[in-house]
């Protein structure tokens, strides 16, 4: 990240999330700087007054004048209505709904402002700053509580004719699978979230498995993503088999992806790509192996790099694009 | 369709295929005229002779001048190389291997020439002139000797990055599934396109299966995805299975095309779509049985309208909207 300086013009990018709202600057070169978050707070005035104080510091922090800035982009969790710039409902917001966000922020900045959903703006932030610079075609698969999903095509995010498209999470890997939480059954999010593969470990438990893992789960109540990755790692065969399922289907929808979008890049984020290599190597692997033979492997698969940081800064350059500034 | 007059502007569609090459002209608003075919020589230069002289004789038999006419768009079976307007290989036209079609029907016809894939040809001729009209966003899955597809996102083809996306007839529908003749397992193509939904009833009465189906096949030597459709009509419950199969994948597809694109429409050709309401119904019941719970559902499924004359007059719309005239 570069400092600011007095002859850039800048967009601020604000990632409102369950716990925490982030805020960003993205000046003309795509250079992010100022990343920095607050906490929620749990009512509808005080997330508006949360996020307009933070935009403002924000720019004091960094020593931006309000002459110096575009626009705002907003990335929140959906449902959005896009167009009228609309929260409709936020299972971990539920003050906020129906709340016109856009032109509530944009008239307390006195700054045009952009809506996009949290996904949406995080697969821009790679796109733009992180490990899909430099390509023109990227999706990006968010593996966390579920999975999350931008598509970037020619350098422009899909949003569909009614604003839903571009749900990788909710494209059905196993026809008859598991039941999503969608009403769909075998969604990819049903086994490539973070979320989802700890819920079938805990259940098979549950169910009688015994090694490394059982034992974690005796100890502490719970098991995360990360715990089976590590348990994997250390040769507990059934954390591997767990891991593996998981692995499997990632790979097998990162096939489709490649097939249908043929993107230069796949780019993995989210709490399961906390593993890092643990899940890259083998998806990579699967990936190439399940791949068809009529052309060569063009899609690499990648792990995201910016982290939590690549809402805010995705929603600022979201801003850019949409504001055309 | 509407004779062509001496002030409108034209574009020349060609679409090439194993058995005939197709000719359509569009107008700049739209209007398609004059479609015919001739048949495909059995050699190179035989085929780009025909394809030049079958241009002129389009002009002459429309009234149309050649000063009247903007451009050319072919359509082709691939894998081409659209960027240099090559044919690759052909499975059906196994001269044509390396040729620059774009350049040389370019060069014979003295006109700007644009080379699309068929399938997106054809998309985009349904889009323009058939059950795509009106829409900006549509998905055409046409279910033949393969399953071709081609995808339009705000009134644009998606080709990927690399010229080889949009092949939905790829994506991964039975992960456990039949081997697919690309390499992958369980393709949707293994499962919906004509050829394969009448090989498997084939391999099952080999297998031991009997009725209706069974006698066809001892009389004819061969089914038909047409012959299947019928003898499900007809009541034949080993027939009602094979096409109750089918139509599952197709609209397990269906859904997940809706969740990543949001199309307007989902338009159904080639051999399949033959059976009309026999395929569109089930698959559209089928379809909002297994669509998430989230959200209404937005996406239509439709029957194409063109028939075989989709591919000539999309390309002539690809030539159009490549041109830029």
């Amino acid at each position: 990240m570069t400092r600011p300086t007095r002859t850039s013009r800048y967009c601020i990018g604000i990632d409102l999330g369950g716990t925490y709202v982030k805020f960003a600057l993205l000046d003309d070169r795509n250079q992010a700087s100022g990343v920095f978050q607050l906490e929620t707070p749990p009512d509808r005035d005080g997330v508006v007054a949360q996020m307009i104080n933070g935009a403002r510091k924000l720019l004091v922090d960094q020593g931006v004048s309000h002459d110096q800035v575009a626009g705002v982009g907003i990335g929140s969790p959906g449902p959005l209505d896009i167009e009228s710039g609309t929260l409709i409902s936020l299972a971990n917001l539920p003050g906020l709904e129906n709340l016109p966000i856009r032109d509530v922020v944009s008239a307390g900045l006195d700054l045009p402002a952009v809506l996009e959903n949290d996904a949406n703006a995080a697969a821009y932030g790679e796109f733009l700053c992180g490990s899909g610079k430099g390509t023109r075609h990227m999706v990006m698969l968010t593996l966390g509580t579920g999975v999350g999903s931008g598509i970037i095509i020619d350098g422009k995010l899909l949003h569909g004719a009614h604003g839903i498209g571009g749900e990788l999470g909710h494209m059905i890997v196993e026809p008859s699978g598991e039941l999503c939480g969608c009403g769909q059954a075998g969604c990819l999010e049903c086994y490539g979230s973070a979320v989802n593969v700890a819920q079938i470990a805990a259940s098979r438990i549950k169910d009688g498995r015994t090694g490394l893992l059982a034992a974690v789960l005796k100890q502490t109540g719970s098991i995360t993503a990360q715990e089976i990755c590590e348990t994997a790692a250390a040769g507990d065969e059934f954390a591997k088999e767990i891991w593996s399922e998981a692995v499997r289907h990632i790979a097998l929808a990162c096939v489709s992806i490649s097939r249908i979008f043929d993107p230069d890049k796949i780019i993995l984020g989210g709490g399961m790509a906390k593993s890092g290599d643990f899940l890259l190597k083998p998806v990579s692997m699967q990936f190439n192996k399940l791949h068809w033979r009529l052309t060569d492997v063009k899609t690499k698969i990648r792990l995201a790099k910016l982290g939590n940081d690549a809402g805010a800064i995705g929603a600022a350059g979201v801003a850019w694009s949409a504001l055309g500034c």
